[in-house]
């Protein structure tokens, strides 16, 4: 089957299908979604070698489980044991044995086959076309902060970076009752969200004020995004820390120390929640996707999503 | 009246005795004690200039309120204003107008006379001598730690740093029925702990599994304490840190994200349950007093502390 393969550098490959193991599914990828952490996989983030991708809808194609066969499906990335105290706890994407496809010793979506286990699938409702569905793994990333921190209704959160995970953020926080303050660096990113009707600022115009908010995630994908969380957090409020990235990051030690903050890291969700927003369309992907790509010119989709400022760019393994 | 003035360096003045506002009282000082934020303010620290010292014992001798006159107390060092949301909610230790006594733009108590409101203070109980009752500000922070996050009975907590503040917090959550290991870097400190019960552990005795407390407290007052807490920390753990130092620190911002910890900043915390430990016996702390010195001596003093691995210097402003 054709790949995209990182050996230390991005190539297009003929390696061979994956083999399904007895719990697992062989499945046809439809859609597959760049990410900003498959851009820090190229740095060096994770050490990872083998196929990229985390983000994908598609079609079993092979199971031995036979009521998965044909099924349209989303994936749940960590392969764990299923067996440690983590994973009965409901904690398996934190399982020490796992593998994390795509990201750890696990062969991702970028490519016309990926296999998973079946209890990572789930199905894709009638409602939800593949175009969203793509969206579940980021959508459930951003809903975990709603499991991991309760949100009492009308708190007022800073969501710092207008990405897609911000976005997905701030629509996610917006529909859980909070009063979401969006905070970006492109116009147009920010007018998008103001259709959702969050409210969207921007970085160069006038500062909000210090301390202002009692919760801040930190959406923007860099160590700097930080500096500024720190700043707008109010005494024993929260900073939410979304964003991975290679290396170690700095922060502002006398601030959370004597403001008493709490710095929270924060990585994928569980897909169900994520599903429902999609499929009572609480949260809206359509206007997300700039531009799709056949997986066969997946090394430009990398260019263009290194270059420039656009949004969701989507690898599809059998374009028409 | 003599007291240890800091103004880029220090040196003992004679200064003008306060004069304590009508909601005040002026206080004889009987003990104060040195702490590390001292020795950071030294360094740059919040930008202090003035009389440094917010740990002490004293002796009302003048006030308003005439109940107050004769009485032994220590002081809370957060000076609010009383009336705003922070204050009402009880945390007027984080109100944005409050001035701390001996860090942020108000006098401290190495110096003859302090004056405090008499708000702030506490009557130490007969049961407390003086010698006790100097370590109820580092005690009251280091039990702050159980406002902030309920900790299971038998919970493994691993605190770093075997200083006076490691060695409080090790005892205030021992006696909260954690089950604590002391990691530090002093054998005759690691034994002392070991005779309250507290297990301890040299850090070159071979090192510690990594992610193996769901809790880790760093009370090394270092950057370096964070690598080592972090190492330690399980997935989904709590990383308390209680160091307070001048500029910032570093953070391997890949393993707060994916094992999604929490990083808890932890200052100052309230007296009466701090004095009630003492009062009872439940922390210990006569063994923690390396040195008394006159007042008159502080900066031989100061350059004991920064010298030497000693534990509490005291200073003593009317020695007899």
């Amino acid at each position: 089957m054709k790949a995209l393969y990182f050996d230390g550098q991005l190539s297009i490959r003929d390696v061979e299908r994956p083999k399904p193991g007895p719990e697992e599914a062989l499945i046809e990828v439809k859609l597959a979604g760049i990410c900003g952490t498959d851009l820090q996989i190229l740095k060096g983030y994770s050490g990872f070698r083998g196929i990229p991708g985390h983000e994908f809808v598609g079609r079993v194609i092979e199971c031995a489980e036979a009521k998965w066969v044909g099924k349209r499906v989303v994936g749940e990335i960590n392969v764990s044991c299923g067996e440690c105290e983590l994973c009965i706890w409901g904690l398996s994407r934190h399982c020490s044995k796992r593998t994390v496809m795509g990201i750890v010793n696990r062969d991702g979506a970028f490519a016309e086959y990926v296999a998973l286990p079946t209890v990572n699938l789930h199905e894709v409702p009638e409602a939800v076309p593949d175009e969203a569905a793509v969206f579940v793994e980021p959508l459930a990333a951003a809903a975990e902060i709603l499991e991991q921190k309760p949100i009492p209704a009308r708190l007022r959160v800073a969501v710092l970076g207008d990405g897609n995970l911000g976005l997905l953020v701030a629509q996610v926080l917006t529909q859980a009752w909070a009063r979401v303050t969006l905070i970006g660096k492109h116009p147009w990113k920010l007018d998008l969200a103001q259709t959702w009707d969050v409210a969207a600022t921007h970085m160069a115009d006038g500062r909000l004020p210090a301390a202002s908010f009692p919760m801040v995630v930190d959406a923007t994908g860099s160590p700097a995004g930080l500096d500024e969380a720190f700043r707008l957090v109010a005494p024993r409020g929260t900073v939410i820390m979304k964003s991975t990235f290679h290396g170690p990051a700095r922060f502002d030690a006398t601030k959370l120390v004597v403001d008493e903050v709490t710095l929270l890291g924060s990585r994928c969700g569980t897909f169900p929640q994520a599903l429902q927003l999609l499929a009572k369309g609480a949260v809206k992907v359509d206007q997300l996707v700039a531009k799709t790509f056949p997986l066969a010119q997946a090394l430009t989709a990398f260019k263009y999503v290194a270059d420039s400022s656009c949004l969701k760019v989507l690898l599809n393994p059998s374009p028409q």
